[in-house]
């Protein structure tokens, strides 16, 4: 099932990312909460909660325990969220005298918003990659032919002279604030969700801090109090994918233009027409755009999704799930093509 | 890759509809556009613009042909759209005497846009057959306890007594209303897209009304002028969904509180909790909220997608493939839940 | 204060309407909600609900009553609605004998809502005439250019060459369908609203059905249900704003290309620049695409409204008030926009 | 007219702010706009750019000059700017010999950017001190009443009892957050927009970044490159406002719950009915979600503007003037109700 470009085998090839996409398989989500359930029973062993021969039954069996995906399929249908018949799997492989100090103190939000920072801490990287790569290949572009001249348009007619270099550092400047705002904002996101049931960890007593830092510190996440129902750092960080994909469309938006005007740019590599084998569509450039317009409606569920009522709301939790993971490939996505959009300009200005 | 839950291996059995997501798996896609190149061939044989053994070629060959997907994904990685790739390959199927009259006449987005309309309008009949099991499952709560009284609640506080029926009442009608307007829009809505490069069939001279007449009986869909870039249709369809699900998260929204506070509702089956097995939580009635909010924002990409510039957006419209398809699962999810939702009922007022 | 543009003493000339902005003025929705409340009285002093005598002290009271303005301030901010301080106003006007009689068996949102569906009615017509008047404009443009020759744009890229009436049909079209949708949902959405404290209309009794359709008859609206908590209908009229807007967007986008390309129209009164006085801006087509734009933006807003909780949601309904007016108000704009834009064309095509 | 509720004589008094809102008035804004005017003129004295004199004669003439509202108004009609016709007025009152010289080298966005970043400097103070504020007496609220015990809820079910406490960290801990965020925004976004016709400050020559330091610096901003096509740091901003109102929504939605379950909340002042005089409706906590869910709505707008084409889009800036100001008063109006709402606050928890 395809429903999704993101996930059309066909499609993704046009408007996905492959490394930002997986990180949202199947397999990336369960070795996730796994290294979650183990990081946990580590730290509880490392702290006391629980026995050490506990701890390291359980970190043995999670080495090599294989989940019945069908079984959590049906556990997902029943109660919203993939850990309680996770949990009861894994208990069943650890065995009966260790298995119920798996997820000790802890509940299914926790191993959820967990698993997604610890790959969203990969996207992040990812992300800044695909960012300076981008400011590498439009600096080659200002090199190349900023020196040339370009008719300014404003409000879509003719103004004055400029040159190249003034548009590309319309396209260039953003992306290195972007980069700024990524370090401003990461140390909020890139923190470890651990509260228990209702966020106070009541089973682990005096001991919650230490094995929250614990806990952090073997996940390589920061430190942090619960966060179950205060998502502003989810929504941050999907206002930056938007910033991003944004600056990009505008880019892809200047391409088009000047691709239809014809004369202020020269580009290899466009799309072909089944009905005018004459045609070059400037496809990647269209694709920004739509990957901006995209974000930008997504953006206003991440922020509805703040609306999170009491400790914990199933539905702007799932709310997020549909929509977070798509801002994520739809902006590595439009940072991929951004560049190889650059790579394929022979020529702007005159 | 699953980035969207309504792909994904385990989320799709909480938020998604097998019947739905499969009207846009990739063969169902493929299925729908070699429907639509077949019935052009035998259109255009019938009305004199191709040979009838032309005519004969291509419907025999596309009778048994496969396409190589591979080199499909890397066609619509170069050109934007997958037509003219498959149309190369059908054409070297057909064979060099044949081969130049498939898809003769036609563009890429007849092609990709005829798939669509095929395939929203086993959706509407499933959309269709979901609202009225709904409307079915309502009636019986409100039979079997319609009569009992109910505490009204305006702006989350205690007003008067009304009846269950009262409240059902305000869940129920919507529906009955979004069923007549399912009647107003699908004559507007499932109706070929045939246009040609520019939308004026240039190449059928004055054989273009009848040839896509034929192609729209054959198709069993219904004959209008070609609509490339007017999306008006597909926006009002997306506005349609939205309205569904939107009355449906209010019925949702309403069992969720109703829950919360304990003595209105009695319920089987809720979800449970890896943190506190006590629980039965609201899980169909909180997905009918995130269901609804996903596809009030999803709609708003639609109606951007509006602003068609010329005579066809390559950005626009990828902006439709980005979000149509999830509204469409997701509404189908909606229903499909409110269903089981309703029947899990088992006892409603005092 | 004018914080919305569409008050503001400057920007409203460049995107307002001062006949849809009147609608929702202060003065417009008192009188509005006064005559609901003088229906009422006439209607239940006509079906024996309250005494002739009272029913006929309250029109005389009500044809003389002007609101301390003031007060209503207070207390909407106390009571999150105007009616419950103007019906004490009211009732003070009448004198003890009769001004309980005064909203009798009626809530706030009977009276609010009832007020915004009178002046809807105002705005369906209004919108409309407007709509036929852009179908005439454009069908004069037809008249004058439609057999010349354009270059068909595909993808921001030359295609092959159409008429110019082949681009004004995909402007005029939309249009009609339009048109042809405002019959279809406004017998939805010009319905009384009238269902007292939570719908029952307990007060009145056996008479409820009587009354209900005696107050429409007066109002000169659809008799229906009660609606409170079911809020489809403004929906879908929301939906249908958008829809007329992002078809006249399209048009903008097109004009203003064409004036960036500079061949294929010939426009007068274009907008001025304070550093370029050579230049002339296509002011009305940006402001189609800015007025499609921010429609498709608040739709979104209208539909999340739908998850309107219980029997009355204070939150929903506010955020409908926030949203509605000023997409009337963007759509009647755009629409004398768009009339006088066409009026501006001298020349298409070649 | 009073289309925007923010602008409505009666509900300005339910979700507005007055002070966010004059910031927006037509008064506060050609304030600004002379401000700029004036700035420049002594700016571009100083450097030599103009004639000391010239920079005097501007000067004193700004002193007394009264704009002619309707010739702008008209302007703005025509320009889709106010710009031109005001420097028209400012010019012909400065007289023939020094006239010129008004507003030498800049275009009218550098004045409306730099206008609106005045107002917006006051505004960052305006909602930096609501947001402490709202700290303070949700710290208050923690120190009378933390200690007491509180029934956890999640996913709208009871789960275990916590601390009041608990909860209100989950109200204040993101207005802490918040508050970081704004001093980490604020250096991108209240910079000076000087630029001139396509932001090369042409006519300036070497004097360009002179004359623009002198310029920022007397206006008490910072200095930066132009940013006439790079909307990012509004975007940014106005994602600020959202994640604050998102916030305070959350506040709102749990204080409603609680005065709907009855037990957890103890509160003076809530609205009356005109129904059911018993009733206090949680008028303040529902509005606070109705603003939240506007903001999120609205800040798609803004990042549907990011993708502003070449170097002026006159669309998508007016898009910003349809939703900025409307963002601003909505976050101002929301931290003074929710400080408000928490002052109503008499007794939480067991």
């Amino acid at each position: 099932m395809t429903v999704s470009p993101f996930d059309h085998p066909l499609l993704s090839g046009l408007v996905g990312d492959e490394e930002a996409a997986r990180l949202f398989s199947l397999q990336a989500d369960i070795e996730a909460m796994l290294r979650f359930e183990r990081a946990l029973a580590e730290a509880e062993a490392e702290c006391g909660v629980i026995a050490q021969d506990s701890g390291l039954a359980i970190v043995a069996a999670l080495g090599s325990f294989e989940p019945d995906t069908a079984m959590l399929r049906a556990g997902v249908a029943r109660d919203g969220v993939v850990v309680p018949e996770l949990v009861r799997q894994i208990r069943a492989t650890v065995g009966t005298r260790h298995g119920e100090f798996v997820h000790f103190g802890a509940t299914s939000q926790d191993v959820v918003d967990t698993s997604l920072v610890l790959r969203l801490r990969q996207a992040v990287d990812h992300l800044g990659l695909l960012l300076d790569e981008n400011v590498v290949r439009l600096t080659r572009l200002e090199q190349a032919f900023g020196h040339r001249a370009l008719m300014a348009m404003t409000r879509m007619q003719p103004a004055i002279e400029v040159t190249v270099a003034d548009r590309i550092a319309a396209w260039r400047l953003p992306l290195e604030r972007h980069r700024l705002r990524l370090g401003e904002f990461s140390g909020r996101l890139l923190v470890v969700q651990f509260g228990g049931a209702a966020g106070t960890l009541e089973k682990l007593g005096g001991k919650a801090g230490t094995v929250r830092a614990a806990l952090a510190a073997r996940l390589g996440l920061g430190d942090a109090p619960q966060w179950h129902s205060q998502r502003d750092a989810l929504a941050e960080f999907a206002g930056w994918l938007s910033l991003v994909t944004g600056s990009l469309g505008k880019f892809g938006q200047d391409v088009a233009l000047m691709a239809q005007a014809g004369t202020d740019i020269l580009m290899s590599g466009g799309g072909g027409s089944s009905a005018m084998p004459h045609k070059q569509n400037p496809v990647k450039a269209e694709t920004l755009v739509a990957l901006a317009r995209f974000n930008a409606v997504q953006l206003s569920g991440m922020h509805q999704a703040l609306v999170h009522e009491q400790e914990r709301s199933g539905a702007a939790w799932m709310l997020e799930w549909l929509v977070l993971p798509q801002m994520v490939v739809a902006t590595a996505a439009a940072l991929r093509i951004a560049a190889e959009l650059a790579a394929q300009v022979e020529g702007l200005g005159r």
